[in-house]
């Protein structure tokens, strides 16, 4: 069988911010059944993640700047892939069986091939909408519960400040810090973000960080005893605060830099005068080397979800076509909470 | 007995780079005897340490900059403390006698008065210099062992790239890294360092930075295989270029900003799209964290120094006098090892 495969994809590299016009929607004829032999899956997606780390795949990395060798680029005219979950519709993968739902990287598009089942993880409890698979129970779980006990290390009673505390990351990290007994404050950008952290997620304080000229300041005024931990999200000017509101012994965990995504021209560094007299640790890590705590997180996050203690905000575009609009809102603080897209029904 | 106590001061804060006419010398009565009750000891003083870092305690911080309170401020007038050397002339405390070798907290002066007897050790043993119970056997050959052990985490046959190579930290840095079995490149402000990096030290190989325009290509060039480990004792550029060759999983240890010390102004940051994408950990540390290694790091140092394993880069000035001009020296790159200077006879 074979349909007409609907994707996004970009038409050249994109230099800068991105702009809808960087996105067209194409087709191309997809064969619906796995070749012999091949341990490919192929999957009807159902609800895809939009990340903002996406756009430095998008660039064209001159040789000079070493993140290219990390970061695959993407080629204009193919799929972009992405996290996501969809119904598995021709398998030849003895692990996978037509109906079955499963999570892996799929793609900005109707049918994705997974070849040789490659990262591919099957979806047996119905008990959480598809899409807490896709975040709260997918990567962007993982990365918040992985960078906060393995990279943080917490102690009970300490000081966390997240940034970009209602995005896939920032409002996970937040509520693990509630739980585990921290003191937890968060900034984001709207006077609704900060209202959700405080009522909805359970926030100690949040603050909306552009009624700040001096975020310096600010954070004094949120941390009067300092911080002990840092979750980083943004970098820039942010890190510079909290590092300069850091207490001896604080952690910083980078995990997103997305101030840097799409303005390479401007750094700003934190006073490293500070980072070594206060002792202060900054990790950059991807939840990818922390896989070995999946298990765990799984059965922590679905369970802290059961009782109620823990939230999922999420962001959910409808239909396939959106997916340009919905990435290029993550760097205009369009979303509250994991963004997704809606590409066809459960 | 009273004497006319000889010490060297600020005469008032320095802002920005210092120069000769900031520093003065004075004099002050000392009585050469400890108060009975106070665990006091006094000390004359032998051989006496200069260190970069002085300076930040020699700054007037406003209430906005944070280091001040980590960094504690020296008053122009009064002596300034330093670590060192000396012997015995009275003492109050039962652990020390008139006679003994002792190192810790002494001063830019002829007499120091060790309240308490407080992080005073006594040195049994005439099998080094007095010179090296200040350097290599003292903080700096501290910094450098907890450094390298604790922070860097070094795994056999990792590249070890070491700024400031031939400084106090550096230089024993390369050569603990080099019997580790790790590749250790240095680099150095001269053809001269360079030589002795090579010819004297056994690193690997070794640059002069100066003669580098392009900090980025010239380690790319030093490690077609990128860096595991950095360790920092300048900031700035070097930083942000080792950052940008590192590998995954790469360490910065970072023990000083001397880029930074006397240049508020001009901060350069690592891209931290590569500390995320690699997962680095810039970590600031400092000896004074590690003295539990104390006991091992004075062995090993001590055995090495005796099977020659080992060697003390010392640069030794003569005079109290010629204190400012070796701490001025420091920034100025004059310095080749340990900066040292010589106040009496043993």
């Amino acid at each position: 069988m074979e349909v007409e495969n609907k994707f996004v994809t970009i038409k050249g590299y994109v230099d800068g911010p991105p702009s809808e016009s960087d996105f067209e929607v194409a087709f191309a004829v997809r064969v619906l059944k796995a070749d012999q032999g091949s341990n490919d899956v192929i999957v009807k997606n159902i609800c895809v993640s939009v990340d903002p780390y996406q756009i430095n795949r998008m660039k064209n990395y001159s040789s000079s700047q070493t993140t290219s060798s990390f970061a695959t680029r993407l080629v204009p005219g193919e799929g972009i892939d992405a996290y996501g979950i969809g119904r598995v519709v021709a398998s030849d993968n003895s692990e996978f069986a037509e109906g079955d739902i499963v999570v892996g990287l799929l793609g900005w598009e109707e049918y994705s091939v997974v070849r040789g089942g490659n990262w591919l993880r099957r979806i047996n409890s119905t008990e959480f909408p598809f899409s807490y698979h896709v975040g709260i129970l997918g990567l962007s779980g993982l990365t918040a519960y992985s960078g906060f006990y393995n990279i943080c290390k917490p102690k009970k009673g300490e000081k966390v400040f997240v940034s970009a505390a209602t995005g896939s990351v920032g409002h996970v990290v937040g509520q693990l810090a509630k739980l585990f007994g921290c003191y937890v404050v968060g900034c984001a950008g709207s006077k609704q973000k900060v209202d959700v952290l405080k009522d909805k997620l359970g926030f100690d304080d949040a603050f909306n960080y552009k009624d700040e000229p001096d975020l310096k300041s600010a954070l004094k005024r949120y941390f009067p005893d300092g911080i002990d931990i840092y979750f980083d999200n943004v970098g820039g000017e942010m890190l510079e605060a909290a590092v300069a509101n850091m207490n001896t012994f604080g952690r910083v965990a980078v995990c997103g830099v997305i101030s840097e995504y799409i303005d390479d021209g401007r750094r700003v560094a934190p006073d490293m005068l500070d980072v070594v007299y206060k002792r202060i640790t900054i990790q950059g890590f991807l939840a990818s080397d922390h896989m070995n705590v999946m298990a765990d997180f799984i059965s922590t996050i679905s369970d802290h979800l059961r009782n109620a203690k823990i939230h999922a905000l999420e962001d959910i575009s409808q239909g396939l076509e959106s997916a340009p609009a919905a990435f290029l809102g993550l760097f205009r603080g369009h979303n509250v909470g994991k963004k997704l897209v809606r590409i066809s029904a459960d």
